[in-house]
């Protein structure tokens, strides 16, 4: 054993634990903590990070780095011992190239912003937001200049949660996907009556979708001993190690799709944690390995699965079992149909699997031109707007439903949007391959049987943790890099079929 | 405002936010946690833990304490300021004194003898067991001898739990209180017919257990905005601050009075907790101030209010009205007796309140005795026996039910029991002042009015927090020491008249 190795180890897994901790306190804070809780919350949430950083950024962890390069070089790039090193020093370079002050000037902003956003949403009034947005959209600026290079200061944002993808190699992506989606958009608009979804709507109890959703997400394979589903207002994941893994989720009582499918989605972030290598416990490295990634394995469940005719072959019975009588006189097409039913609408998280890229791009967009000083925020309200109809052919009759309505800008979170699409495009890319793999795998999965895609999941991508980028987990799975028209072909050949084209 | 006394804050704050968030881990682990979350649960804990406990032992940690000394004089007994360096000083100069390379031995070895303690308990077989607890008091011993004074040793581990108390103040309290305790007990089994509780044994859900448990406890006082109440294997009371005060039980399907009392008792440490003063929040005397002193809270409310004939004068018709039809034809006064049964019983943790005080004086006088060598842990379930035998009369068939009952000994836990016992006798002494100062508390409890009770103890106790000794809380409430005597004559008049002897 290299002793230096062991001595990083020891200081990544102290860091560790203070991150974990951060997280349950976090879990607890939006599933259990009482009211009178917030303050102290806030103390101990500010003391676990800023120690679990300043523990990161100790000059000794970049002296060890710097001790353990020869190291590095004789072991295999994909062995724990390369990766731990080589991301480790990712993150570390990163991290102390942008000054303490500053990082604290950026979360005190952050904050002011954040409650500012809260109330001009509330009042609809993008004025009360505005000052907040440009001081958060500079400040991100002066965080991307930290890093001194000449290209686009948007790539250091997206860098942050996409690791060794770019603005231009997303533009590529996002460029070549477009006029089709706008196109299928249109498409689907002009036959909108062809499919109806109101046999959706009818009354289940918390504890019936409750147990529902608990049932499908155990048989997908999301692991109940090491996990839990519970109750907060918008549905996440976390982790505190592979061994404790916890989605959430929310009930609407006439709407037992909503809840179900957005467990499903959680779970499938949770199986990817459940299954990173044991021996990335404590290092940092013992996390899917990005944002889009990780949103290829929720949106695979989710909807690549989760809304596949196959799946519903296999479940539809037991649906109807449960939800009787709801759904006795209802075919499995016409639920299947139903389930699918696509519909520009103003707000991103509760837009359908087609529409949904239109919104992201808009947001990468936008990001980009504020960034570089394109757009200026005060144009922001009426170039939103001018994008959706452009796009989406539905226009913003308030600031409130348009560009206020997410949560990240106010939040400091500039370059996390696109990471939502770029995983829906791998999932599909993902999804082939996988098909390749397994030739049954439709006839498995009409079966009930998913333990083998799990299984090709967790060779291919989970047991790596974040010992490898997006872009090095494409080229391996699939032989290239991220392709965009195999999920545009995918998009177009479902919604096709569904909507008669 | 003294620059140094708010560093001290500073340093403070941080390791209490620690200290918090290992609480809330621990918390989870017991109440939330799914199975598979054990060792990175272990991991966390133990890094929170030295983490704190690393910040706190800090030179300077004791420079600025030093540094203090002068301020500290000029600043009034009670004032935080004077406080706050008086009770930092004293915890500190209890931890410095023992080596680090003793507290990772203690540690140690409690966490393999815990292990051989479920699985002794578990096969009754002592021997299993032995050389761990052998083990256990060696290291006892030692960390008394890190004080270095001439003194019994068990007084060291006393004041770790009660400072201020010593191993001859409780002798003469218990040595006082024995024989009228052992003769009432005779007196009760010789007249066992009088008293039955069979009619408390009916069946009642979990929902509805919870309902009422709620109910009661949030009347008393306890505040649900500031807390909850959940389901655990041990009922216990902890919190993260004085906005975030968790209380648990558990729940049995044909004994409601069993999770109702003992939510009230959670709810006695828990109202403690809320009701401490804001301006102590992340001193470290944002604390119930000692063990004794918190199970007198608890245990008023548990037994001295919570089984009195006053309190179910205003509860009881409620009680049948959620337990109808099962007590409709029982009247209050048997069902009074029936809740206050009293029998001698192997187990303290379901004894009742008279005869729970003869299962402490045991414990407290053989851990006197290992500590300083008078009773050798080979003799223990000898003299376990024979003295349960002694005061209460009855055998312990084994040792899992005699000697090895408790997790305490297993745990390192030693000076821990008799405060229980202290807590119950000072409960009395307490209740004996507040019917002095509010003359008509008993008809206030009959109309079901509590607040007056509460606002007395937040006055008298709560506000404090640790900033008070046990020893000087009573002497300022009551002019003057912990007296048994109140305690047994209450004991002796509530159960004479209930047993009519």
């Amino acid at each position: 054993m290299n002793e230096t190795y062991e001595k990083l180890k020891d200081r990544l897994a102290r860091v560790r634990d203070l991150e974990f901790a951060a997280a349950l306190v976090s879990w607890d804070e939006e599933v259990m903590m009482p009211e009178g809780g917030a303050q102290g919350r806030a103390d101990q949430s500010a003391t676990l990070g800023s120690l679990a950083h300043h523990f990161f950024v100790d000059e000794e962890v970049g002296a060890l780095l710097e001790e353990l390069a020869p190291y590095e070089k004789f072991q295999p790039y994909d062995s724990d011992e390369a990766s731990i090193i080589r991301v480790t020093r990712r993150e570390y370079e990163k991290e102390v190239r942008v000054p303490t002050s500053l990082v604290e000037e950026i979360e005190h902003a952050k904050s002011v912003a954040h409650h500012a956003w809260v109330k001009a949403r509330k009042e609809d009034n993008f004025a009360l937001f505005e000052p907040h947005l440009a001081k958060n959209v500079d400040l991100q600026r002066r965080w991307a200049a930290c890093f001194g290079d000449s290209g686009n200061p948007y790539d250091r944002l997206l860098d942050r949660y996409e690791p060794g993808i770019s603005y231009d190699e997303i533009a590529r992506v996002f460029s070549g996907l477009k006029p089709r989606l706008v196109a299928l958009v249109e498409k689907i608009v002009a036959n909108a009556d062809r499919v109806d979804d109101s046999m959706l709507r009818f009354p289940v109890s918390e504890d019936v979708q409750q147990a529902f959703s608990e049932e499908v997400t155990a048989k997908l394979g999301y692991d109940y001993n090491r996990g839990r589903l519970d109750v907060s207002a918008h549905p996440f994941t976390t982790h505190f190690w592979r061994g404790d893994v916890r989605i959430t989720t929310r009930y609407m009582p006439d709407n037992f799709a909503s809840a179900l499918m957005s467990s499903v989605h959680e779970a499938g972030h949770g199986m990817y944690e459940q299954n990173t290598s044991e021996s990335l416990y404590r290092t940092g490295l013992d996390d899917g390995t990005s944002m889009s990634v990780h949103e290829s394995q929720s949106r695979y469940y989710e909807n690549v699965l989760g809304r596949s005719r196959s799946f519903w072959r296999y479940y539809y019975p037991r649906l109807q079992e449960i939800a009787s009588p709801h759904l006795n006189q209802v075919d499995l097409e016409t639920f299947y149909r139903g389930l699918n039913r696509s519909q520009p609408s103003l707000i991103r998280v509760e837009a359908d699997e087609v529409t949904y890229g239109l919104h992201i791009m808009l947001r990468f967009e936008l990001e980009n031109e504020l960034i570089n000083g394109k757009v200026q925020v005060s144009d922001l309200p009426r170039e939103w707007n001018d994008r959706m109809e452009a796009y989406l052919g539905v226009r913003p009759p308030n600031d409130a439903l348009g560009v206020m309505q997410d949560i990240h800008w106010s939040a400091g979170l500039f370059g996390y949007f696109p990471d939502y699409l770029l995983g829906s495009i791998f999932a599909v890319q993902l999804w082939n391959q996988l098909q390749k793999d397994i030739p049954d795998v439709e006839e498995q999965i009409e079966r009930g049987e998913f333990a083998p895609i799990l299984e090709w999941q967790r060779t291919h991508i989970h047991q790596y943790g974040s010992k490898l980028t997006f872009p090095e987990l494409a080229e391996r799975i699939t032989g290239g890099p991220l392709q965009w028209e195999p999920y545009m072909d995918y998009l177009e050949t479902k919604y096709s079929e569904i909507y008669g084209l």
